[in-house]
């Protein structure tokens, strides 16, 4: 399997959906009669960060991904964002950096040495860093925001947290 | 990449990870002084699964991944567990068939055809099942019965979700 195609399809994608579930979000406010940035501001727990927060992690760990597995510099987002507006222009900004990279720039990424910002010493090989780290924040990241929707009344459902998959016709059984 | 690698490894100490999430919840809960199995049946949304189903829902989504990736038949579990101890008797039989399995046993895993039971004419590529279906649906499941935890005053952290990662000391710099 490939790095790439594990990484930078399916998390574009998850974007692109999790900016699905704030139209939804947006209408559900509208709906309702109040302002949708309300909703920027709910969580879970009150040690929990807020919708706003879950949308700029998740965000950033897809396109911290593409960059430390390819090697690129990531575009620099400074978490300024306050309308439900904003937030889905930063998850555009980082989809497009995202398929921005491609297949040919995470050659030997699943065995490039990875260093973490809070882990100055240590290394972690490509692989292990999107399996381990990667992929668990950013769907924790993704799904918290999610589920902070789907609390507060927004008919977000499974389908639109999977999205689409690629799938074709059954093969005919062996005769 | 190797499937096996981001497959079984991964998503075997994520549901030990889930396994210690659950003797939080009984911590807390004896803290506190209520029936842990309180917790079990709390839910962010009316119309969604509850903590137990949560778990069962993980446990399975990682289960069916192994089995089908390599051909080989899941244990039946009939979702009848009513505590916490039912439950991380589950997450240890799902975690026990997961280790089971070889990197011998994925062999042609990312290229073989998966047919899920509720799309019976259609198949998908093994690399896709599992990126665009088994990841989000198992971290989905994982991270909502984490949420569901800390929802309820469980002090689970993030650290508690991600668990342990493989690590080296860092390379030294060329020089």
């Amino acid at each position: 399997m490939s790095l790439y195609e594990a990484c930078i399809p399916q998390m574009s994608k998850m974007l692109e959906n999790l900016s699905a579930w704030l139209d939804k979000a947006a209408a559900s406010a509208e709906a309702r009669g109040f302002e949708p940035e309300v909703l920027l501001n709910a969580r879970l727990a009150p040690d929990q960060f807020n919708l706003t927060r879950q949308i700029q992690a998740a965000a950033d760990t897809a396109k911290f991904a593409g960059a430390r597995l390819s090697g690129k510099e990531a575009p620099s987002h400074p978490d300024t964002e306050t309308t439900l507006d904003e937030l889905r222009a930063r998850l555009k900004a980082s989809v497009e950096f995202l398929r921005g990279l491609t297949a040919e720039d995470f050659k030997g990424a699943a065995d490039r040495e990875i260093v973490l910002p809070f882990l100055p010493d240590m290394g972690t090989r490509g692989a292990d860093y999107f399996n381990e780290f990667v992929l668990p924040n950013f769907y924790f990241h993704a799904t918290t925001a999610y589920a902070i929707l789907r609390h507060n009344g927004v008919d977000v459902g499974k389908r639109d947290f999977i999205g689409g998959m690629k799938l074709f016709p059954k093969s005919a059984p062996a005769s």
